[in-house]
Parts: structure tokens; C-alpha cells; sequence
């Protein structure tokens, strides 16, 4: 295992400090217990939003701490679920009195700890709601999950939701956004090369050098079909087929195509991989209006890419386009 | 060799098609020869900047054009430098009447291919300025290099060159400002692993299981030493202290530090190496007051790193902070 750490149980608390440092215009980092929060919170007349999970899908969730999006993230040990101590801590130091709203991945940890926690800050008369995400059309029922998992459509929610807190809504207004965005947001993935958990040591699954795994979990989790390597564009007609009739999404749509990078994968295989989604798209009459392409949901250093779609309306596109200040997305201030 | 492409020979063609259709907002991609250009290209009254180089640095650089730092970016096929043709054609799309600066990295086929372009441009009546980047101070003369190499550097020199252009400097003035920042930033780099040139098919070198390559160049080339893996913080300290010595930047100094991904290597490392470095200069006395983290220049899908340290003064400060758009980079507006 080559990596650029210290001591393989220090790797999350190192790479927070370090964006704690780097980001300090936008977040501060708590350390015991660990989270990431807006260097502002609780902000005043506006409902906290919250999410968390495994690391190793940098930048999701720190990455994503800032005006017109999260308030605060909770990081747990690489691809293990933080336990509800920092969520609780993370959900008091954000709520400004409006509540707060849960962005949950649906895995079975990140659901049981993130509902504990929920229930240890009502007691403290906090109100939370929960929007657990489940994009990933792979497979129902996988390793850590009952049900469909929650990818990359995650920072779609959690993006949209955001701007829904930041124009005022209140908590069941922005809980209710962001159940829409998940209603409508399908995505799949590919590896082409396994991961390694720094504690581990070693990669959490085989592939032969000739094989890809096609519908991918962002840890590993076995997907659809293990096949020999093929053209980038017949692997996302392989992605996109079972997204589109999934929703279905249909002639005369406007979408948001998002291609997400796994961390591995060169940018200039991304824009490969978009060029053939946006073209698969326009032949079928879907009308691509809003896009994202990078490394957003990631798996350590895996190779391979996820590809998500999301259903626009205008008051979705409008609250896609809001200011948002984070240290991986940002435009409009 | 597991790449998310179609034929090898596509790669670049097909990629940029992706960034066109992706980026239509913010650029146009001609064909015949291939550029990228500032979708409202020429802008009236503004010195035009271009630059260019082989491909797979993305998102350097084409990921960089829009308003506030490129005009127009020519990317020659992967790690190999763009013919003078390209070069020209994009000269002249971006030509106001004001003069065009080309920005170049210092590798022997880009600086004699910029030369050629710049003076068949002038045979045109076109003012061309050249800047010769060569931020990287692991080895002096290299493969592909006399002197020192262009590396990530150069991401700077464009943003703040962009910076000055944009607000109404003159040729000679922009020219002078980048290089200055050129005189002002080094550079050095660290890679864990090799990456494959497509249309190669292989491996560029071989990297043992337990050995890096400090000072390794963005496509491979040697440089100072070929070590055991250790500890990253160990790492880091290699890589700075021969760019603070450099310089030498000193007690009291204000600098932005730049840690830039190759590709490969997870978001959550990066983060880890920037707490270092940010530590070692905090020992030093040196203020780090701006910050960029991510995967800017890279190599493909090596695993690696490269730490960059520009010394700032008020005007470069004001030029960094100033509002940019490109796929890559975007903020203030």
C-alpha cells in the first residue's frame, strides 16, 4: 500500500485539520468529537442541515460545508459510519432554533446512528427531520444496505437542500426538497480498479486486469455484472439504459447530467464519458440544462466513474443556480 | 491498460467534445485545428491569453478558459506538444487588437512550437508576448527540458495573468505580471505510482511496490531520488525544503500554498499534506494567507502530489482574489 499518510488511524483526523487550516475562511473543525461546521453556525433564522457518513468520498460531505449548503458534516472512520455522539454534537451546534434536517445515505449504519442521534437531540428539544438518499439503480439490497444505496445523487440533495434553507424555508419546506430531489435523481456507477483502505492495507476487492465491475457501490459493494474492459461509450450506454427507465426519464425532460469521478479516474476520461451521456440523452429527447463533471462522491483511489441524472423543474433549476460557497462548489458570490 | 476511452487515438478529440458540450456557458471548441476559446472570444479592449501544451494535465488547461483568466487553451495529444498551427489559429481568435500573451510551460517542444506560432502571429500584424514558465525546482535540464520544467505552477502565472488582463492592463503590463509570478513561485512533486499514456498502452516507468519518485515531473520524468515510501509528513518536508530554500522564502513572508493532486490520489491525502506543509511554514515564520487544494495539474491517473509556494504582495493578492469563471476555477462571480 503506497499512500500520502502517517499512521493509518490518524489519516481522517489529519485531513481535517489540514482543511481546517486551508478552509478557515469557511469551516471550523471540532475535534472531539470530530466534525466539520460552518465557521458561522448556528446562522440565524435558518434551518441547520447535517449530513455524514464513511470517509473516503472526499470532498462529500466536508467538502461541502459552507453557505448555500451544508452546515455541518460528520465524518466517520474511512467507509464506516460515524456514530451518533459527533451527530448529535454537529446537530446542536448548527440549530439556530428552526430545526434541523438530516441528509442520510442509505446504508444501514449511517441510517441507525444518524435516527439515534436524531432522537438524542429531541430530547434536547431539537426538531430534526431525515432524508435518507437512495439514487443507485444497481441493485437492491447490497453489502451494508437494505434497499437501494445512496451515491452521488447525495450532493444533488444536499446542494438543492441548501438553497432551500438558505432562501428561509422551514424544516418540513426543505425536508420536503429534498425528498423531491431524491424522488428524482438516478445514478450508476463502474469501477475499473479496486480501492484500499488505509487500515486495511489492502484492496477491498479483486479485479482482474482485464475486468470491470458495472453498478459499483462507492465502497466496493459488489454490483451488476463483472465484464471485460469495453469501450468507454458502451460502458455508459450500460450506466445510463437502467437509469433512464428506472425514473423513466422521458422526451422533453430537463435534466441535470452529472458525471461524478470515483478519484482515481483522469478528468479527460470524465469529459469522455459526459460527451457520450449528453449525446445518448439528446437522442432520446431529454434535454440536458445543468451539468456537473468531476470528482464529487469518491472511493479513495478506485478508477472508475458514476453517472447521475437528475429531473429538473424551475424551482429545482432555480435553487441549483443559488450562491453556494464551499471549498468544492461554488459560484455566484 | 483500463481506461475509460473509446480508440486511443480519440482521446483528446473526444474529450474536448465533452468539455464543449458540458461548458457551452463558458466556452467553444473549433476543430480543424483543435482549441478551446472563450465562448464571447474576442472580448474588446482585453489582451488575449493563450496557453497550451500536451494533454493530460487536465484540468490545466483547458479547464481554465473563461472570463477572468484564459482566452483560448491548445491542447496538443496526451503529454506531447500542440503543432504551431493550433497555436496560431487560437492566437488569432482571441486577438482584439491589444496583443495576445502565450503562457508557456518550459518543455523544449512547447517553447520552439509557441516561438514558431508567436511568429507567424506577428506576420499577421498580431502583438505576441511570451512567458516561459519553469516553477519546478526538483532537477535543472531533464527529458524534454532544457532547464528547469513547468509544472504546477503555472495554474498561478494564468489565474493572475488572467487577473490583470481583465482589468485593463496593457501587453507589456501583463507580461510583466506573470512574470513576475514566475519569479516568484517553485514548485516540486512526489509520484507513488506511474501512469499509461494511451496510445502507449504501458506504463511510462516502473515504480516498485514500495518506492516513490520525489521531483518526479508531470509526465514521468526522473528526478531527484528514488526512495523507500515513507510517512507523509516525511514526504512533504522533502518536497519543501528545497522550494523554501529556493527563493529562498523567509520569516515574514506572505505566500499562497498549492497542493495539487496528479490525478490519482484521494482528495482526504492531499489534505493531509497540506496540514504539513502548512505547519512546517507556520514553524518558519512564512504566513500562508491564500490557499488552493485539488487536482489542478496532473499527470493522468498517477498517484502523487506536488507542492507549490508563490510569494504574494498586495497587488498579486488582489489579482488571485479577483473573480475567475472556467470549469475548473470559479469564484466572486
Amino acid at each position: 500500500m503506497k499512500k500520502l499518510i502517517n499512521d493509518p488511524e490518524d489519516v481522517v483526523s489529519e485531513a481535517v485539520a489540514g482543511m481546517a487550516v486551508a478552509h478557515a475562511d469557511l469551516i471550523r473543525v471540532e475535534t472531539d468529537p470530530i466534525f466539520i461546521v460552518r465557521a458561522d453556525a448556528p446562522v440565524a433564522g435558518k434551518v441547520g442541515i447535517v449530513s455524514g457518513g464513511g470517509s473516503g468520498h472526499e470532498p462529500m460531505h466536508g467538502g461541502l460545508v459552507g453557505p448555500g449548503m451544508l452546515d455541518a458534516a460528520v465524518p466517520g472512520p474511512v467507509f464506516t459510519s460515524p456514530t451518533p455522539d459527533p451527530i448529535v454534537a454537529a446537530t446542536k451546534a448548527v440549530d439556530a432554533g428552526r430545526g434541523v434536517l438530516h441528509i442520510v445515505k442509505n446504508y444501514t449504519g449511517d441510517v441507525l446512528n444518524f435516527e439515534t442521534a436524531a432522537d438524542l437531540a429531541a430530547a434536547e428539544d431539537i426538531e430534526v427531520r431525515s432524508v435518507v438518499v437512495d439514487d443507485d439503480v444497481a441493485v437492491k439490497d447490497s453489502l451494508y444496505t437494505a434497499g437501494r444505496r445512496g451515491v452521488a445523487g447525495t450532493v444533488l440533495v444536499e446542494k438543492i437542500a441548501g438553497a432551500a434553507a438558505d432562501r428561509g424555508d422551514d424544516l418540513d419546506a426543505v425536508a420536503a426538497i429534498a425528498t423531491r430531489v431524491n424522488a428524482q435523481v438516478r445514478s450508476m456507477g463502474v469501477a475499473l480498479t479496486a480501492c484500499t483502505v488505509p487500515h486495511a492495507g489492502e484492496p477491498s476487492f479483486d479485479l482482474p486486469d482485464d475486468e470491470i465491475e458495472i453498478g459499483i457501490g462507492i465502497h466496493g459493494e459488489p454490483g451488476r455484472a463483472r465484464i471485460p474492459i469495453e469501450p468507454a461509450d458502451r460502458i455508459v450506454d450500460r450506466l445510463l439504459e437502467p437509469i433512464l427507465e428506472d425514473l423513466p426519464f422521458e422526451s422533453g425532460d430537463d435534466v441535470l447530467l452529472f458525471v461524478n469521478g470515483m478519484g482515481g479516474t483522469p478528468l479527460i476520461e470524465l469529459y469522455i464519458v459526459y460527451r457520450r451521456a449528453a449525446e445518448v440523452l439528446a437522442e432520446r429527447g431529454i434535454n440536458v440544462t445543468r451539468h456537473l463533471v468531476g470528482d464529487y462522491t469518491t472511493s479513495l483511489e478506485m478508477q472508475g466513474a458514476s453517472i447521475t441524472v437528475l429531473k429538473l423543474d424551475d424551482e429545482l433549476t432555480e435553487l441549483w443556480d443559488a450562491p453556494v460557497e464551499t471549498a468544492a462548489l461554488r459560484w455566484g458570490r
